[in-house]
């Protein structure tokens, strides 16, 4: 935990305007529901204002239009004009403050390849694994039992978790992140079938990874047949997703965890996919389109918008009902046509 | 294998009456279609009955009623009160038996930082990683491969199977075991957007796994953003499943595999969910909710009972039809009612 | 890269017939829309035939009947009965070329228990596990990070990708392919409910994977409760795919990423399933059916043929209408079925 620290300390670190008592002690950041008097807080979304009025935490960011309703009860406001990018700048460093950096060197456990290049302040973990060939630049980080496979590039900073695994000759941007038991570039799924059975086609693509792209726990993302898989900068990528071969993945696109992209999809820029989205094959997806969770996209979509496809839950009885009828529906739209037209006779 | 087994041992191991040949050599323990005269066998279901007409199963552990079925062949009944339990006991007590637990102590290969503190009876395995501060009761078992980050506690005779990663702060409880591959502690999915960017908002808090608690092989459990991600005593996760930052799962739930849990989820005890099941995030799911396989829900469920939604399957030519047609419900509904005035009037 | 090669090199190495300029240099392999005079491409699809026009491979792979559009553009056209086949055997053909098998030896930094059976040619990579017991024919490749656990036992030429985990006692065929992250022989997920709680069934089947089968990264297949779970010859599973304990899956049948399979699930030869496709538990699916992305299978299909079953996307306010006014089908099927009586009255 940081100590000694002060509502002014936040407010030098992370910018804004102190309103109340600047000197007052901060421990620890939290929750308004769950703060206490050493608590700096924030409150984002103007729907939870009533919990101004409950909470103990001794600081809060928030609007200036709310500073008021904070600095009235006895508390320190800290007044900026985004509190939840100021909460997460207020996570960044106050991260970087209570931990300090790896130390740049090599774990005498660890196996790197002979003629890895690497620049300085690598640290590179406990059995981890740099093959012949990867270029790692400053301060990259490789954590243990990662595995970076011949011919890798890792950009300046970005940070391969334990348990991370990079086939050969992927290459990876500035900063990215890439967390524990991803796998990127393992083979596009690429067969030819004849006469019943599948002949392997060797993918020979790698995976582009541009800068500032995270990438979650156990995602994977494929190498491309030909040409690489592209993720490109500023790309956020939750847990448990897969991307298939010859994917191209905009700009500052985000997926929630589970979602799936079949092989040659091309996707926009600046576009959000919910939970276990599904994201069909040699399709097109256009900037700034907004997938709901667990909707299925079966075309391409070029108009931006938010676009949806679940089956509504209820009570197990009512959706027996409402799926055995659904699979008569396209006879109903006949027997209503019938109807109206004997009704219009 | 076991040998030299019979009849009266099993009784022993697991309770139970003895009817017909208590001396009757047990060498397996195998499914009623499969069985031979050296096979202790099952009947757990009353609609698998007939099964004990032809099954050769030399002994069957049943309930009192269907004794008589299996004597009367002159196979040997064993009579519990729930044959499926029982048959759960004997598995746990044949392994106990068949295979010797891991030995103590650390394998020569494995880093163990120091200041570790580890209890009697622990068994570290082959490159496995335990960091500085992982505190480690009595009987923990860390497999090969497994990683135990800075500080994390695993609670008495839990055990960290091949490969399991959990990142640091991050606390286990008794008994819990957690299959290769699953990720616990990676980075919730957090950041703010800005200017059509993301900034990343560090994730301070941790997990926390209960006792009893079994977590499937690549499931991941997120860390939470301020406060733990928890996941209370006696829960069961299978395979693949992504829980998400601040979930809470109330003890005793079960999901099966490829279930997604979005953030800030409470989800009730006593819950199950099937395999691919989409919870979506900041909603409440009470106690003894039971959802079916391929299901979202999309907003709080507090009543008990059994949920469904789910497209039924369907020859792709039906499918077609009636999906295009779906499309237009809302409009059929208009027509419907336009008729219905016609006709009322 | 493959360097100094000509067109008739290629038709040497996968058969077919050049027609003209034998000489031609290839220098890469490259889809039709990227090439250039150096690249040797293919036109699989006839709905792609306008590409020749414009492509600038200096080398195509076609089907006798478009050759001659190949060649009055000066290229070289390589004639074989299946390009697309011959694109695989080509991608093959390319890598065996490139990359040199790894060496045959054990890393020093694996672990490799006493009493391993370990035929001539295998390779074993940095930080492998192979526990006690494990027979390993003839050009197994173990790369680093890989588990191969107490008994296993590993086919011929079969290849366990960095990071993949087997579990004991289960047995692999020749020429299988085992991508990184896979886990395979995990506990099934097996609990008997008593009293509100989970009580452990140990899982005492193993798995069994035949030969040329492929795994993908990060996919789960679970070890059988009493029998082995089955991975018949053949059969392709892509990324991230949960296959529960029990299930049987036929001969080259083949699965794209995430899709899952529920306990003892029974599925034929010559299936193919879209990404994400569910199968429930304790079901049959027959030989040639093919079950769409996203669909979800809840009962037995017996009937070759193509089953559909997804909620069609839409934009999000037309969605909400139809999906709302969905949970009240059964009830507008009432409605329109009292106006068809009224009206026929």
């Amino acid at each position: 935990m940081n100590g000694g620290l002060t509502a002014a300390d936040i407010a030098a670190a992370i910018g804004g305007e102190v309103r109340g008592d600047a000197g007052r002690a901060v421990v620890r950041i939290g929750a308004l529901e769950h703060a206490d008097g050493d608590t700096v807080s924030f409150l984002a979304q103007p729907r939870l204002r009533p919990l101004l009025q409950s909470s103990a935490a001794g600081t809060v960011i928030v609007r200036a239009d709310d500073a008021d309703q904070v600095v009235v009860r006895g508390h320190t406001a800290l007044v900026v004009a985004d509190p939840y990018r100021a909460y997460a700048a207020l996570t960044r460093w106050w991260v970087a403050r209570e931990r300090p950096p790896e130390p740049a060197g090599v774990h005498p456990s660890a196996y790197v390849a002979p003629g890895v290049r690497m620049a300085p302040g690598v640290s590179i973990g406990p059995f981890a694994v740099v093959e012949a060939g990867a270029v790692l630049a400053a301060q990259v980080r490789v954590a243990a039992h990662a595995i970076v496979g011949e011919g890798v590039q890792l950009g300046e900073a970005s940070c391969v978790h334990a348990r991370a695994t990079l086939g050969r000759g992927c290459r990876v941007g500035a900063r990215a992140v890439l967390h524990s038991g991803c796998v990127i570039g393992a083979d596009g799924f690429g067969f030819a079938p004849h006469q019943g059975r599948w002949e392997k086609i060797e993918q020979l693509g790698a995976v582009w990874i541009g800068d500032d792209v995270e990438i979650g726990a156990n995602t994977c993302v494929d190498r491309g047949a030909l040409d690489d898989t592209v993720i490109e900068d500023g790309v956020k990528l939750d847990n448990l997703i897969q991307i298939a071969h010859n994917v191209r993945i905009g700009a500052h696109t985000a997926m929630a965890g589970c979602v799936g992209v079949a092989g040659s999809a091309r996707i926009g820029r600046h576009c959000t996919f919910g939970g276990a989205a599904m994201i069909l094959g040699h399709l097109e997806i256009g900037d700034h389109v907004h997938i709901s969770a667990a909707s299925v996209v079966m075309s391409s979509i070029t108009k931006p918008g938010q676009y949806s496809g679940v089956f509504p839950i209820d009570e197990n009885g009512n959706w027996e009902k409402n799926a055995a009828t659904l699979r008569q529906l396209h006879q109903l739209r006949h027997r209503l046509r019938a109807l109206e037209k004997k009704s219009s006779t």
